[in-house]
């Protein structure tokens, strides 16, 4: 299979490390194509592009700052790659860590790292067994953070 | 017919359960797919796998968090659920329960139920006899919260 | 000429008898197609399902409730009327009624019997002769509440 | 050419005669084609409309109140409006007039007249020599309100 | 390569002077396109005409004011911009500057100059060889403000 992964110079954590070590850890002998562009709202073209080439899923890396404009282009994005999806049929796993998610500069580099990371195992997932996900149902999991667990 | 029902790990309750609950109390021979995905914005284009899978109708199981961002991903899932129908002439039942509907993980959880069984039979009519909702047509009907009841 | 009502379960009233009622009074001999939908959001596909049948214009009624989430439904639910619109070339015409609107249950009564009325009229005139609405261009008409007037 | 214009019986300034006065003061021989809706929502399908029966462009004239609800229907119409524009690859000038934009109704209508009338300019110089609006690209200008000028 | 640039008669800087000062410094050869339209909402279809006539990438300039209506029409602009890549497959550089961006007017000129210059130079690269933003990725690059770096 073929995985597609967008990023940005705009962010501030280079997140194309933590998806290649996940699918390495995985064991994947997926081919990886990357595509950087400047912004979050370059993603969606990027990302289309990416899947014109061939690519099963896409995974999309961005850092949105904490501003409210920085919100607005995040929604902006996030709307465009939905709107993708539903001409293309193929997922396109959005990994986007708010500025403002994070009290520092260090926990904001975790939480790009775990989020990307845990995204990365559940795009090779969704492409190579989809059933695999189902066991989580309902169960809290999370990215950049720990699972919250169920409550039934 | 054949039912598609897509939800989450990131929800934090298992919804499908009450969904297969309320269409065996139906009675329903229907065939059920179920397709889970990381978060509600993947539900867009699980949903039209499911469609694209000869699905008839599809219910969407999702719990947005509390916080701006979750309402906002939320917001995003169901534009594209929206945009699907509109593609493709086939009723989603959008099923989220956001965390702050509710002031427990109790009284979350039974909101949760109510509204999956309730939409879950809602879906069932509308592919079987959609005259069934006429009936209830502006009377307030809930789901996840008890009827309100018509003002005329 | 074929008209397409659809209507909810969740709405608090029936509006499509003042639909009914206002084409009456026009000596309409259209046929009236109805289609009930449980909520808002079910409305651009149940819209679509009816332009499909035929539908010359539709009519969508709905009764969003006073919430923050109940705002951004009938927003979403807007945004997939005015699409559906631009797919196919014909006219809804929404007819939203807001729970917020009214300072008691009595007055959204009030409003709600107005609005769908007033409308129902505009629907009419739109496919019979769109030249009429001509005359009262910016002249401040309201629907659900009285006219305000022109500047002019 | 075919210049169409999109205008509302919810308007309180009946804005197409200062479109009509601005084309006549250009000396435009160009035939009008005039479609009344009820309200700002309806001018999407009602531009499409005009495109379809061959204008080359259209003016929409909108008027929403100055309520939080009135900003989300003009903002679902400009979405509409910019989408149409995306599939038909032309030109709507969008000439909407919000209620709060003006201290009293003397400034209202007079923002009307003024952005009615050099939008209306706008559109004439779109279709006929769209070079036209290249020396003015940065300059600052305004419509409802005098221009406020370049920077550099 | 053929460089369209759509700029609005609404900004107060002509940003247009600073694309080409980049694309000449970087010794580009490509055919630039120009297409003035009054205002921000105006540009998706702007860039649309470019791309229709052959251009490979679009630069989109506009300056929205500081006010909620004004933002919200950049929203409306920018979502278009978006949907006109997904229809496309081909990149808008949106170079928007936001009038409260800067504390007084010199401080918006060079924020101008900066975005213009340095999204052209985004552009050019992205045509002729869009590996070249790679060693940037998660750079934390900025245009129109200083770079601010990466945490890894």
């Amino acid at each position: 299979m073929k995985i597609g992964v967008a990023d940005t110079t705009f962010a501030r954590v280079d997140m194309f490390k933590y998806v290649k070590r996940a699918l390495a850890d995985l064991g994947s002998t997926d081919q990886i194509v990357r595509y950087t562009v400047p912004g979050i709202k370059d993603l969606p073209v990027a990302c289309k592009k990416l899947l014109d080439e061939g690519c099963d899923i896409v995974i999309a890396l961005g850092m949105p700052g904490g501003k409210r404009i920085d919100k607005t282009c995040a929604h902006e994005a996030s709307q465009g790659l939905i709107q993708l999806q539903l001409i293309t049929g193929k997922h396109i796993i959005e990994v986007f860590v708010h500025e403002d998610e994070a009290k520092d500069e260090r926990e904001l580099l975790e939480i790009a790292k775990d989020r990307a990371y845990k995204h990365a195992v559940n795009a090779y997932w969704l492409i190579h067994d989809r059933k695999m996900l189902e066991r989580y149902a309902g169960k809290g999991r999370r990215q950049g953070k720990p699972d919250v667990g169920g409550l039934d």
